[in-house]
């Protein structure tokens, strides 16, 4: 039996064909990509997606969507996705489409992905961060995953970590993924860049407004000590708030996913310095592993067609 | 049939023996309360009140105590019980009065109470805040306790909501119960009197750090309008921290106990307003109802007895 699962993003949509027959683990049997639409055009996409990977079947549909998503699958609030507001999108995809379809929030679906059979696999309590622009959040608690009474848990990126910090485009300030995503990374760069503090940074970008979180990535891997000194603070502030995570769900193991994901040798040692000595009662319980995800960009897709009831 | 339960607090242990027979809710139909002893006395104590409770029967017994409790109910860390370190509580209990034991925190065992029989009730997706010296923690989630793979899920008061504050005994600074506990607003309050700006106050308690939070409340209560402010204060930092919660759990609500929850009418108007506009697409979204909890300093007890398998 074949199921589709579907992760739209920013900028691109992601389809998957998963085979969940036979008693070896569910495989990808065919993809595709296709640009993201504006939020009038969604559902149009998606439905030629589903067309193009399973034309005359009748597998069912799991989307993973960015934003807020109630427990029928309607996109509530979208920030990154044309602000989309109100969206039925499982309503109106199993209408156009005749499938069973769900629909829920794309970190959600990634952190079912790995615990299926990614990273996560064998652990019933699990965290998924994915480091990207923002931070994308999912848990798995005693083996089920952790939607919350209206299906919008999770939205780990908007927990506070600094009262008074940076300006979120959420309206709040301070908001964890402010420090501690790719996007993080890239305002605090800019800001020490401004000031002078990331010179050799500096000289690769041209101008202090136009440097990029992957240039402070390569300036660290050749050795540019203010490079990795920035990342070195970004990974603390990782910690910091896993440490906060720890003492509210007790995980057994965090998992980090997303573009950061790809600098977590230069990240995840201070991130892990910190958490080991920040929880409560540190020295008298089990650390706590954080590892690098499994399934790359593809984690989302395949979750969400492992979903789909 | 009868069980027990039994609540260690820092200075009392509470007793009950509750009756779930028949078709109504479970019954308190005997309780006591005895000083609560070192570590070294806290398995004689129980046992005796066992013994009063129920001298000739064989009910079984569920044991709350504050700290990091383990899934086989060994006190891991508890520095409000006197420092004590890996006391298997549950195992030696057992073999004390030959009869089955739970033993778990004790802010998750009054979740637990407030869900089945108090203001939790119908509530599937509930948090609740004890706000006495610290903040305790209890989550249900889906209808079912989060305990966390280790069983120390739910240490809400140690979040840091600001990462430069207040020392906290933990190690740790600005943990969220430095600012919206009992304990915290005692804190504010010396702080600010010694500032001399709650002279009104400090003229009640003849010195600046002899203030007390009950005289902070009766203060506001009086209408002093140094106090009502510090009062809204805590209650816009309890808010915040409501805020990033809902934010990670999406409760369909949220309950408030312990001492402080004496002075919610003047807490929690504040924490209210914060919390309605610092959520994620807090505008878009349900509000999520603050309310007192019902069961009083008998929730933990109570949720004790309720959870004994």
């Amino acid at each position: 039996m074949h199921r589709l699962g579907i992760d739209v993003g920013g900028t691109k949509v992601l389809g998957v064909r998963v085979d969940v027959d036979g008693d070896g683990a569910p495989t990808v049997v065919d993809h595709l990509r296709t640009p993201t639409p504006g939020p009038e055009g969604i559902i149009d996409v998606l439905a030629e997606v589903v067309d193009r990977l399973d034309p005359s079947g009748s597998a069912p549909v799991g989307v993973g969507v960015p934003g807020l998503v109630d427990r029928d699958g309607v996109l509530c609030f979208a920030p990154n996705l044309g602000g989309a507001v109100g969206l039925e999108v499982e309503a109106l995809l199993r209408a156009r489409t005749g499938r069973p379809v769900d629909v829920d929030n794309d970190a959600t679906c990634a952190a079912w992905g790995e615990r299926q059979v990614g990273a996560g696999r064998g652990h019933d309590d699990m965290m998924l961060l994915t480091l990207g622009t923002g931070i994308g959040g999912g848990l798995v608690v005693d083996g089920r995953l952790l939607r919350g009474a209206h299906g919008f848990a999770g939205e780990l990126g908007h927990v506070v970590i600094e009262p008074d910090g940076a300006d979120c485009p959420c309206g709040q300030r301070g908001c964890w993924e402010r420090y501690a995503s790719g996007g993080g990374l890239e305002r605090m760069a800019i800001e020490r860049a401004r000031r002078g503090d990331l010179d050799g940074v500096v000289a690769r970008a041209g101008d202090p407004d136009a440097v990029r979180s992957e240039q402070v990535v390569d300036a660290a891997r050749h050795g540019d000590a203010d490079a990795v000194d920035l990342l070195d603070e970004v990974g603390r502030w990782l910690g910091r708030g896993l440490a906060s995570m720890v003492n509210i769900v007790d995980p057994d193991v965090i998992l980090i996913g997303g573009g950061l994901a790809s600098a977590g040798d230069l990240v995840l040692a201070s991130a892990r310095a910190v958490l080991d000595t920040a929880t409560l009662g540190a020295a008298l319980r089990p650390t706590i592993p954080v590892e690098l995800a499994a399934l790359g960009d593809r984690a989302g897709a395949i979750g969400a067609a492992l979903l789909v009831r």
